[in-house]
């Protein structure tokens, strides 16, 4: 099972010119064949279906793992994809159908991100690959993880909106993580050798600009360990140093702290969350006050004007 | 984000006799239009695209918090499929083609849970609705949770392998919660009364003998926060009675302690997780060691013979 | 528009033994390729993308007016299905899942019907060829009509209960009227001699003991007109004599005058339609009376002990 | 079975300014989710699996009358497409792939509709919910036209070309009436009181203008019996006020008596009827001719010069 | 089984401007319901289902020849597409996405050609009609090949590129000889004539300059024999004369000789083949000489500077 | 473009007991995500896509040629189903519904192959990954050709048919051809060294009795060039030692001979080729005397009675 924690993975930005085109095409790492809903669920499932835990505990962990990460990535593709689209859902603004490419975003979404890739074509659940054999999987899982870098980058080249070059950007620092994992899983199962084929595709990760950041604090090198109880056995696989650029690679004991979302303004044009949002606002003030909670909201957005610093570290101590 | 937590939601019983075409049917709880991948996914993707949750807070904090413990349910659906398949991939035994319902249960997977239906029609994004306008996501979710009782019911009575009536037994109780935590949510919006509603079907939930021990523990009534920080709202909406027993409804400030999982035996006729699965063990015993962990495998199973009480507790404090 | 009329276009058996895998096979017919929903469908989207109609009259109304014949073939091939599950769903009585072909009529539905084929995959949209090219969409639906023939024959051989033996020996006789028809059209329009194809495939009507009864009224002739006030030009295409017979073609000014269903008893181990369905005839006596309307049910059917011969004609007249 | 009567529910306006990206976007109320077909098909399909009809009878003839009235809306829907995509065909005149955002109109279709959503994904079984349990199914309804009407909303939004507009401005007064009917059927049977729900999303439909003179003539208040012989029950359940306007809910006895449709000219660039059109005309005339029938053509059509009015009338009678 | 020759089987132009719309609409050729790939595929599986082919040789042998010949089709359509695309996958120079109608050309792929259709839909294998009955299944390839000859048309007057032109302009004359062929055997099975449903559409073929070339070769009444040494009975069905043009039907006994593809310049901006092409070339020619070939690429390509001239009629003999 | 030979690349054994339950699933091997439809076509459409060939050609040349072998994968796959198949579909004696895995085996063809899994879904074009990238699309096949090395072992296990034996042993041996064959591309591209990985699964392939033969004639270290005049320089690549015996790998410069395939019989109870086959075979020999050509059909199956010898080298000659 699972605990949520409403933090981003990664600072993203807030909204600025809508860009409902590039928006679509950012779908691709979304619900594409080797977008993230894809690393998600192939590992989220390949972890149920995972048999003799036990005897292979190591590599267990560190497939349950990966999973509880990539659902923060499938978090943050859908931000910036709504990012992207916000201010493209305002009262008698929608943009000219022949500027779409994702009709379904206004016509049936609330300017909201689609379970879909980027030709509109729902996710679905043949691209999960669990065939029960350890080694395969794993070799799958590099594939995957190669995949993806593969569309984070072509993505990275197709869109500049700033929401996309930050989605971008982090994703193919923590995606080339998961991948160099795999890797030494196989080669620690196996002996194979894969860290030759790094960086796949060849483009040096470091030359990325929106990538350097996050390199520079190590991103490239750490494993977090995403429970507070389970998968201590990470480090039996992740050992040694990182294929690109020769650093050692280190388990973290914790998931990161993550950083507060915006709260993406209402879009009245498509009714999100209503038609007049203000007449919510007013009945959840009533509710909380009702129930004894505070009159304001509780939640820790990034956009807050109350101070809300530290609330994640006192909820968990 | 999300951190995870190698329990599951309820107990589940060791493997018995194998039940392949029982398992193929309980697979539309998992991939099924009504099964808990929807379940999932709906409320998911609709926290993710909620705009302007501060306004909308109390309503915010139960859809995402519920997606939290709808992961618990896709991980207990899928337990309940690879207990019902364990012994059916036994090398040389595996079951006659004419007697399977979903040949890929073992012809592409390692005796494991598919992403499919039980027609094996793999699940897809297009089960997702997130239409932005809250009243009318509520609506449907009021009305899935609905669905889902009414798979629930069907499967009850169509498979009665112990693991079968162990899930469906606990999952018409906790969906009944969700069912009734949407129809409040729409009733505090709203005014529309929808407990006469209740239940749907029709069939009261504390006839089912599998039922009962969960309603005599409460589960029926408790919304449980699952997150060490966030989702502090959920009281705003679920109050009240609830409006099958009339018990008072309670939010609970704490995930679910959880049962550990059986580990489920190897089934080397499908080579999972592979044709010896002895060699792996002894890697992975390698690979401890060399990483300075302990000998022995940390995971906490079922069936394990070391003392594992109380670990969770330990970890998180 | 339509009207609808709440009779069969033939006489169905009432329910007798179940035979769920039967039922399963029939859905070809329903949701197959060349299926019912098929050829209603794409007659029905031709006619709505028609163009020139007023040019090209006599095959607009062809094509429209068969379009509203098939709509009474989805209800026969659904009124099929529906009496073969009848009495599969009784409570504590469902059938074992090995002996099933489609789990979804349980699971899923309420002893239903599902817009499926017989390999559960739902029918589609791609399904409709509608090119706009009047003669290339005559030529189609003459091929479709041949397919449907042959899935027909087919499952005429592969099951042998009495509903299904009941709709095939009906559909082969009206289906072979339109794959005529079509045909007609063709010739007419471009003089290419079709009547050579027929029967296609290549088995005589009149040698199947379930069509004699039909070509003995001659059903194989005729072209009802399935509308009070349009379809004036069918006699333009629809003459000559029929390619297997030799019988002069006919068309009737009005449609036919149908038979009264049976009312499927209730099937409550899957709650259709309900648990305990005599609460809502309860229900259903109380709004009656209190609307002013008769305390009896005033519903024609074929298994009713009120007399209501002849309501039809009334009511039109 | 039914009758088809070659008219349209509402009077849609000629050809103009062709709009394909336009059409492309309605298309999402034809193929989509929450489109017609599904609002066809779900109530078509669950009149046919009834079960007991006679207990439940008048909700049996809410269901079945409600569908037949939406296979004029799946007409109108196609009607307002092809008026938007007229034009667009013309000989030496295609659209620039750029500008489209469903090819397939032009490159698979002649100019006409397909029977896909705004994606161009095709329409779908899966999107028909026939549980067999009637609460159930009512409560599905009522959310399906909850959902429609989202859609209806947003594509009024989207698209103002006048057939777009004209189209939408009609289906969603009607669409509020099945909204009600099965927030009605919903309230019959269980108590639970849906009429504060309304409207959902909450727009008040008279704010919109092309939905005004409908109300105005209390299309919002009218359930027509769509039958010249069946479904005499509805005022059991159609009865009350309505919960927007509090005006009398009624049953009208007679389906609404319809628009001719105008007959959309040839579009020879998509061959559609045909490269050269005025060959079939020949063609038909003489078949006319020969068959003993008028000289003209007989149909009825919008843009007919020819004096038809009353025709249908007639005709019934 | 297979021989595979690497030569085109018409003259196709070198790139020129790229027009990725454009490039997405002849999509419909490749992976439409009407396209190659579902005419190689029919015609490929009725060939391995193909019973008692002794009997009914001279069927067999033209529905497997014809098959082979249609491998060289969805090669060409890919060829086209990818010369369309050649351009725009520059670094730094990818397209705008509101200017794309197949985002996945760049975002998945490498500025190459996808298994879809226009509206970016994968190609499925229900498009696959293999009944087993010959007369039916020679009939549906009629219609095939007139749906596809209507798309063949559609994409010509919707595109101009001159790759577009070269493809639909051979395409059109060499499906008219399928189209020819599949009528031909009808009517040698059944006495049916469809001669005068040529041309179909009823443009005709002559009339279109990119056709004319081929015609003015006689392509349009040569059915190649693609094989070295089977399927001698083509011209027990393949005979008479040619439906549009009068000409005599003629054998021939060698496939076409075909012609070199243009080796089509890397796109580095999507990574194909590489980010960094030249060590590619560089690897390449290490292994080329290390096995002792030749220092230079053997292969044949249209814009190679070496004189290769020849070379494939010297490898056959 | 292709050459087509009617011979199949291993020996098939003859139709003996029908198994269509087994049939359904071996359509795995045909049409599952790891079948040979997909390793058929993605290799097909990565050769289309190749950009730059001349400067990679080695690596061209592989993936074009083994493309070209994968067509007989497809067709003895093919021929494995319908010889189970065979008996099944004679007339009055079908398979019950109940012992089916695949009801449209014989209710849509003609005891005939489907592109299909098995689970009856349609393969797609989703399963082809071509991204352009060489050494992603290497790594692709790689785990491509693991993936169906575990999913022919699986139905190797479950289907104990000789056809389905003799199918597998079969491919299991020239599969793992493939799977070597990228393994060293990739290393010689990359410098990772993959052989460490073999076999994948780890079940070595000469513990498999029905491998066996065909590894004593060394057909897993042999390279076949699949065309008489191109893909010189599989030589660059296939070099070196077998991962699994140490053998030597060699290329032979000629495709392998093959084998007639058995004409399988008529199945007429489902039509095919007729109900009544000997009329198409009467109208054959006619057509063939008309032609000119022999009286008996020259076709060159295992099963025939006539002197067929080296006919196929004759003709090459």
């Amino acid at each position: 099972m699972i605990w949520r924690i409403d933090r981003l993975q990664t600072e993203m930005p807030p909204p600025s010119d809508p860009d409902p085109a590039g928006a679509a095409v950012v779908q691709e790492l979304l619900g594409g064949k080797f977008g993230e809903m894809s690393t998600f669920m192939n590992y989220t499932f390949q972890s149920f279906n995972f048999r003799n835990r036990q005897g292979a505990r190591p590599f267990y962990d560190l497939v349950a793992n990966i999973a509880a990460e990539e659902f923060g990535h499938i978090e943050l593709v859908s931000t910036a994809i709504n990012t992207m689209l916000t201010g493209a859902g305002e009262k008698g603004n929608l943009p000219k159908p022949a500027d779409l490419l994702n009709p379904q975003h206004f016509a049936a979404g609330g300017a909201g991100t689609l379970v879909q890739d980027s030709n509109g074509k729902p996710w679905n659940g043949d691209y999960v690959t669990s065939t029960g054999d350890l080694v395969e999987d794993l070799v799958h899982n590099f594939f995957l993880e190669t995949g993806a870098r593969n569309g984070k980058l072509k993505v990275y080249e197709m869109v500049d909106h700033p929401a996309a070059r930050a989605l971008t950007g982090y994703l193919l620092v923590r995606g080339g993580v998961h991948q160099v994992a795999y890797a030494r899983a196989v080669e620690n199962l196996t002996g194979a050798d894969l860290s030759k084929l790094f960086p796949a595709p060849r483009i040096p990760t470091e030359k990325i600009p929106e990538c350097r950041p996050h390199i520079e604090r190590g991103e490239h090198t750490k494993l977090y360990r995403f429970s507070p109880s389970d998968y201590h056995e990470l480090a039996a696989v992740w050992n040694g140093t990182h294929p690109e650029t020769g650093d050692d690679l280190v388990v973290v004991d914790d998931p990161p702290e993550g950083f507060a979302p915006f709260d993406l303004p209402s879009q009245e044009g498509v009714f999100a969350p209503d038609y007049a949002p203000e007449e919510i606002a007013e009945i959840a003030r009533k509710l909380r006050t009702a129930a004894g909670l505070s009159d304001e909201p509780t939640g820790v957005v990034a956009n807050d004007t109350n101070g809300v610093m530290g609330k994640i570290k006192e909820a968990v101590s």
